[in-house]
């Protein structure tokens, strides 16, 4: 094993209480002949003779299966890399990694037979990656939409609780052990967005790294955002989308993250805390969901020994697991020419045709309004636009030539809209 | 395949329109050289060389897989034994079968080595065996819940709506396709007692076949039953459960069907017409929910397919999916043995002393009392009683007792309470 932090500790731990089980469930025994870590006296629980700072040395000895749990780029790349060409099973919690890099991992792995897994690097605990790769492997997935990153959900839930503001409430949670003392890949999206590139590799057959994820954190979303939502019977949520769009028969595949309004009577709405929820929509299995702890050491350390379970019993039996399945090698649709739905919230003066102005700049970038929402008050008035789907770059534009008209004070909130009307 | 029906022709179907995509994803083709069938003519969209009256020459002919869709024990457990012996793998979606003899199928596949996937046998396109055999392979399950029959959950959530009685809703079920010509198998709880059968074999790695599950169905459930349950802000849907239970350090099995009120705000409650909904709660991985839709042609054809590129990967890579896993082998334990909760609603005398003479009764069975509510009305009363967990037995003696209590004019209904408090 490389690393033994949360998650490490508890697969340790997992490992020696059912030890009899996996054996059981294996057709044989697990045994763990190494910790490669790089602080030794940190890990108490762990036996003095398991534990290595030399990760290298251990990856090189005569294991059959190496479990990461490190994290990030370097060193994990060069050791999985080193390991699956050695023939050595890899079992991964590491996103980044995978989706960055998954090619060169799978071809790795592929050049001398081993099995890649990493259940546990997407929605930790919840089986997904299984049910993508395998039980739908018959099907044909159209879209993955789920909530992938409990630090942000946590946040964006407890704004909408207090009414508090988004520096503020990050605070609260970093101080409560919900944020990690550098939030950045959390909270700008990053960890959704290597989730993202994942599981949209998975659905659609295709590569696509994190680098083809649209991405907007949620280091913006203002208690104005919140409120507006409120109003309208809907919730903010940093979603995860991936989608096959199909544009007269040619086929693309969009990968977005960013904060979005859903109704509150929507599943994902009730999705709180550190729980991970992902909808999938295929053609002949039709609505899926999935639901479970999206983090946590024992939760992550359950994804971890399923895959062990599964690699160890290929070396037993002689089989493998899937490899990469890329055949597909569908182009990524930019975020600008993907149709969304936006929430446009504005102040603007209390007079005559000020909606006549705004609306005909909707109109001009063939933008089609689904609903209004008009109210004076004292000197101002606030409008409300919630549009049709259209370009995501026509909206974009819209919103920006919206902002220059002289009879608009504010806007006060713009924020993409997912799900059904409530 | 074996069989033709609603989910066959939705198997024939995506054989032929997905066949590029099954073959880059098995990294083979899959060629469908037969359908057995028991009326040639009723199949116009198969193409007529592939038919067949003769299922046993199919099994016995030169085929790698064979896929069932027949239903029923006879004769789809010689057709499928034989196949398994030779050692083609089956690809079925037979829950009764799978849920009496399960054991002689996975004999007959390990003789051989071939494989048995019966995805599509629970909850239709939900992935849930593939999770419950693979994913969580590593961890510990201890209960398994959830609405597992369409039908019966259309049922009781129209009669929940409407206030109409069983009979009459059952009618309307039929007219509208919802229920079958014969719904026994439904109504009678026979369907997801097979279901909790196969979940709770793998769930807890032990033997556990149709005739160790306690099955109640939902004939019984009167409007009386549906309003008792609304005035406690609860609803009736038919549960299947599977729970593991550790009685000073003893471990057993016990697994059962029947309704159960369930407050509105649990996610189960919301789980309308023909969708499945199944909790899973594991040690390390925690709470984990799977939703989708449970049966139909399309959605059941989907799980079909997904077990079909397994085991087509697993003849072309070598490999082989889980056998059966029965090692723990825990003892059934009896309902009588199993703690549950009960509601009991009473039309009572309206008079001094009701209460305490219901009481003692619960009390002379050391059943502990959670709630009571009562409520005078003319010249009687009515009196509902919420109990702690207590031996079902207990409760069932209480409630036999209670129903002769002189004071008592009626039992105006009786059911077993799940979930958390409202």
């Amino acid at each position: 094993m490389l690393g033994c932090g949360t998650v490490g500790a508890q697969v340790v731990r997992l490992l020696t209480e059912q030890a009899d089980d996996l054996t059981a469930r294996i057709g044989g025994s697990v045994e763990l002949v190494g910790v490669a870590v790089r602080r030794p006296h940190r890990h108490p629980d762990v036996p003095a003779h398991l534990i290595t700072t030399d990760a290298a040395a251990l990856v090189e000895s005569d294991v059959d299966v190496v479990v990461e749990v490190i994290g990030g780029i370097e060193p994990a790349r060069t050791l999985l890399t080193t390991a699956l060409r050695a023939g050595k099973s890899v079992v991964t919690a590491n996103k980044a990694l995978l989706a960055e890099h998954a090619a060169e991992l799978f071809a790795a792995a592929g050049s001398s037979g081993a099995d890649l897994y990493f259940e546990a690097a997407v929605a930790g605990a919840i089986p997904l990656l299984r049910p993508l790769r395998e039980s739908l492997a018959g099907d044909r997935i159209n879209r993955v939409m789920g909530i992938v990153n409990g630090t942000t959900n946590y946040i964006l839930s407890a704004m909408d609780s207090s009414g508090a503001g988004y520096a503020e409430t990050l605070d609260e949670a970093s101080r409560l052990g919900y944020a990690e003392a550098d939030p950045t890949a959390d909270v700008d999206g990053y960890d959704a967005a290597s989730k993202a590139a994942i599981l949209a590799s998975i659905a659609f057959h295709t590569r696509v790294t994190a680098a083809d994820v649209y991405r907007e954190g949620i280091t913006s979303v203002t208690p104005a955002d919140i409120a507006a939502a409120r109003t309208l019977g809907r919730t903010i949520k940093l979603l995860a989308i991936c989608e096959r769009v199909d544009t007269d028969g040619v086929e693309s595949v969009a990968v977005r993250v960013h904060p979005a309004m859903i109704p509150r009577s929507h599943p994902l709405a009730g999705v709180g805390g550190a729980f991970n929820a992902v909808f999938v929509e295929a053609d002949a299995a039709g609505s899926l969901m999935f639901y479970g702890q999206g983090a946590g050491g024992a939760p992550t350390a359950s994804a971890v020994l399923g895959d062990l379970v599964a690699v160890s019993r290929n070396r037993l039996v002689g089989g493998r697991g899937p490899g990469e399945s890329a055949y597909a090698a569908l182009p990524i649709r930019p975020i600008s020419q993907v149709d969304t739905r936006y929430h446009v919230s504005l102040d603007v003066a209390d007079r005559a045709g000020v909606l006549s102005s705004v609306a005909s700049v909707f109109a001009e970038h063939d933008v089609s309004i689904a609903a209004v929402r008009q109210r004076g008050r004292a000197n101002d008035a606030s409008l409300v636009i919630v549009t049709h789907s259209a370009p995501d770059r026509a909206l974009r534009s819209t919103v920006d030539k919206i902002a220059g008209l002289p009879a608009v004070h504010d806007v006060v909130s713009v924020m993409r809209v997912e799900g059904e009307e409530p």
